[in-house]
């Protein structure tokens, strides 16, 4: 057996059903032995950059681990902004690249051509990363890597091999233990207590439920316990469509969320990583306020010191489950609810514009297996809000931490692989551009990709800083140097149908089109939270008596 | 004074005019200092990898620093592959980026949003990258990096600013000496007694020279001694038109200068480091059969051992103005030269098939002012070849290590910018697919840059080798799963002109324009060597009586 045939039938094992990559002449019989296999397909990507992407987009829609490969040189380092997309959220990716020269000579500037120290490049940035220089060391170091892919919290890994190990006989004798260590369940018995005495619980969830496949189980509980649930804002989509979610939180989050947020006097935190900034007088009340309860499966993670807050290091599919079993109450949970539901009732309509309205129109026509993929910049927060509004329960993609202008071609590309159904792609006119060689791929494969294009004609989220800070724009506006391509003729040159947003454009998509709508480019980003107002005192402000009274509830 | 008054001065002082990047929050005050300054212009690129194959295209046009901007996150990543090629090929350029945390934990997955251990990424492919954290340590920080950029063997630096800095109080009470370290001359004597002995010396040229801007004196030099010139390959434009310039060497070189190669007996190699592979078959009969010398510049460089070859660490520029004030002769330079004007004749018509041919015609055409530059893959070797054979004296640019595709539009747009002269870029489809994005830049501001494309419908360069090691093709021709989009369409979303090519389309670049020529997929990389060949029995076969005599002289 030889190592580019290990590797794939390992690949295979784990289920890795889709590559995405560019050829070159060192990993060419990876390449080759992929191609030989009908369990395991190889796309063409137009620029790593986007492969890496579409690999991301497939592991955060299956949670299963996705592969992206390149060429030594300036195809792997076409790899890093993806690959720090994925170890910022957490998705399983197997990046994999190759060598020709077996010793890398770091006292002078290249050892060969187009030779790089890729593990010292890309180390801070993946959970493991190796330079495999012999077929005795390859299948123990695969299959590490794919292990630790997946161990604790998930994140991409690198494997960098030398060229003829792909040709070479591989005997693989070592095994791995594929197990993932379980942590002693230790938070049930506590959380149970601080819920004997609380008035005001709240789940607050993350992507971890998401990473851990949690999600019903997340639903079941809270309606059972008759906990209200509110998230982060790209985990919307963990329980949209239950009575017992609240929105998203944030300095751009949904009004009743962060009302809801700032009256709990019990914060349970699952699978959400507690991101507020610390010394923020918007959040700092809530740590003073509220109890807060942390289940963090990642350790290093949970060694961030957070006030008034107890930390346990388990598996949130594990709390879950543990908590199901038990006999669990808190006082008067009929007062709470009512609370939360007279929140969500009176600012249900807050914050809608134009945007948010198309939006939300092309949300409401689209059928549940379309996979929503978001890009970076104002037009990912008026798809969130849209989202809410509508009370789908599509599955949503976003580069949550790592905010990769120009990710969603990819992302969509991968998404569409993982879930063999049509996918809508939300983008800007400047992510757009970022990636937009990758129209080839959509256009040439016809894959059933929706690209709904939010023009504002400007870099809006910069442009809105600009505006507040400066009362002028550099490079962020048609008049201070920036611009835009005729979208109509990029999408007919790669052979993909353009439309002018309508009405049910939506309805079905069964081929790429790129719909346009034009936003008006003053709208920015609403409602917001000013340096030091409280949490729940989002502008543009509520009226005064409107707010005193949901203030008071 | 601001960190961000002080470091655009500094720029200025320096003489850098020309910036490139996208503005994200944390440059913002940044951007906002170059916006107000008349001496130096910030250009909006659509990828921050464009922006710096732009920095890098200027800065190896000109000798000069230039800088690329990019904000934290994606947009610093999106940077990696232009810094590497500009590592790779030693080329000046000052990378700036910023954050927004001001202690960077490393312990946990990452310390704040989009924050980055920037200096850890970039470190082994730049030479000096540091994250600055306080006002105090910023005007030394600045100083040493641009200083660090030119000492020795030049480079790309990167600084990665607390965003704060940009806006707090500077006091620059430091200095740095700002002189580069000259070695003493020691090769001189020693090359003018190898030379007395010498029957068949030649000077090997590389980059080196552009480098230390020695064009002139190497020129000079050689035709007075009547020593004659080979070079690399992508420094082919140093002394192009000289009586004593013979051509590049190389698997894929010129055929007479592989021949005069291969009977020197005295090789003189003046910045270029002699990256002939030590053990092949091909280049070992030139170490045992002529003594080298070598004068190189990157002490680490020097490290590399090369049999038979005594190694002087100096500036060339040095070397050659020892040289020039010095009498020094060889034995009978008449039959030297005789040899190598014989093996010019005869295989001045070597190699040239339909796209060298066209590229000829195209090189003949344009005026003196116009910089070609190259993108990657078969095309620039084509490129290379009809430059030789047209005997046109203009700059060429080159990816010349790190073989970065798809960096020609970037490095187009710097070339511009450097020499505020028309740009002709050569590319081929992939290449150009790759940073497609840019021609938003190219066609909104109008540059003159043509853009001469080589469609030959696949991934040409990966085609070739597999068609001769597996006799079938993935990913590479548009039955195995590449693909072109109509790029005449494209170019017109971007309000670029498209042309089908013509004899004379080049004669004045004026304007924007994309100029596309069908070349047979068929037509691969020709001549080469293959592996155990003598260097100068490259394939196709010459008719063996000529060989035979050419071998003999």
């Amino acid at each position: 057996m030889t190592g580019a045939e290990f590797l794939v039938d390992h690949l295979i094992k784990l289920g890795v059903t889709d590559v995405f990559g560019i050829p070159g002449g060192v990993v060419l019989d990876f390449l080759y032995e992929l191609d030989r296999r009908k369990e395991i397909t190889a796309h063409l990507s137009f620029h790593e950059q986007c492969a890496g992407f579409a690999a991301s987009g497939y592991a955060q829609l299956t949670g299963k681990l996705c592969v992206a490969y390149a060429t030594k040189g300036p195809g792997i380092t076409n790899l890093l902004t993806p690959v720090a997309d994925a170890y910022s959220d957490g998705t399983p990716l197997l990046i994999i690249t190759a060598h020709s020269e077996n010793v890398l000579d770091k006292t002078v500037r290249f050892t060969g051509e187009q030779e790089l120290d890729t593990v010292d490049i890309f180390k801070s940035v993946t959970k493991y990363a190796v330079r495999i220089d012999s077929a005795a060391a390859f299948p123990f170091e695969v299959k590490k890597a794919c292990n630790i892919a997946f161990k604790g919290r998930k994140g991409p890994v690198l494997i960098d091999v030398l060229t003829r190990v792909f040709t070479e006989n591989i005997f693989d004798i070592q095994t791995l233990n594929n197990v993932i260590k379980i942590m002693p369940i230790k938070s049930a018995d506590y959380i149970i207590e601080k819920l004997k005495a609380s008035h005001r619980p709240i789940f607050l969830i993350g992507d971890g439920i998401h990473q851990s496949r949690a999600e019903s189980k997340m639903r079941e509980l809270s309606e059972k316990l008759n906990i209200p649930v509110i998230s982060s804002r790209c985990s919307e989509d963990v329980m949209p469509i239950s009575g017992m979610y609240f929105g998203y939180i944030g300095s751009h989050g949904i009004r009743y969320a962060n009302f809801i947020l700032s009256k709990a006097d019990l914060i349970i935190a699952l699978g959400n990583r507690l991101a507020f900034p610390l010394n923020s007088d918007s959040f700092k009340p809530i740590y003073e306020n509220a109890e807060i309860i942390r289940i963090e499966y990642d350790e290093s993670e949970a060694g961030r010191h957070i006030p008034n807050c107890k930390c346990f290091i388990e598996n949130v599919q594990d709390t879950l489950n543990e908590l199901s079993d038990r006999s669990i109450s808190y006082i008067e949970p009929n007062k709470w609810i009512a609370v939360c539901n007279r929140l969500k009732k009176e600012l249900f309509e807050a914050d809608i514009n134009p945007p948010t309205r198309i939006l939300s129109e092309a949300f409401q026509s689209i059928s549940n297996d379309v996979t929503i993929v978001n890009d970076v910049g104002n037009n990912e927060f008026w798809s969130s809000r849209a989202y809410i509004n509508t009370g789908i329960s599509n599955r949503t993609l976003y580069s949550k931490c790592f905010g990769a202008l120009g990710c969603s071609l990819g992302k969509s590309i991968g998404a569409y692989y993982a879930s063999q159904s049509p996918v809508l792609c939300i983008t800007g006119d400047q992510g757009l551009q970022l990636n937009s060689q990758e129209l080839q791929f959509i256009g040439m494969h016809k894959l059933p990709i929706a690209i709904l294009l939010l023009n504002n004609n400007s870099s809006g989220m910069i442009r809105s800083r600009e505006k507040q800070r400066y009362g002028r724009f550099v490079h962020t506006t048609p008049n201070s140097g920036y611009g835009t391509p005729d979208f109509k003729k990029l999408a007919e040159a790669y052979g993909i149908e353009y439309i002018k947003y309508t009405t049910g454009v939506f309805e079905k998509i069964d081929r790429p089109i790129l719909v346009e709508v034009i936003i008006d480019e003053e709208i920015g980003l609403e409602p917001n939270l000013p340096r030091g107002n409280r949490c729940c005192e989002l502008v543009p402000e509520l009226n005064k008596t409107l707010f005193d009274v949901l203030d008071k509830l």
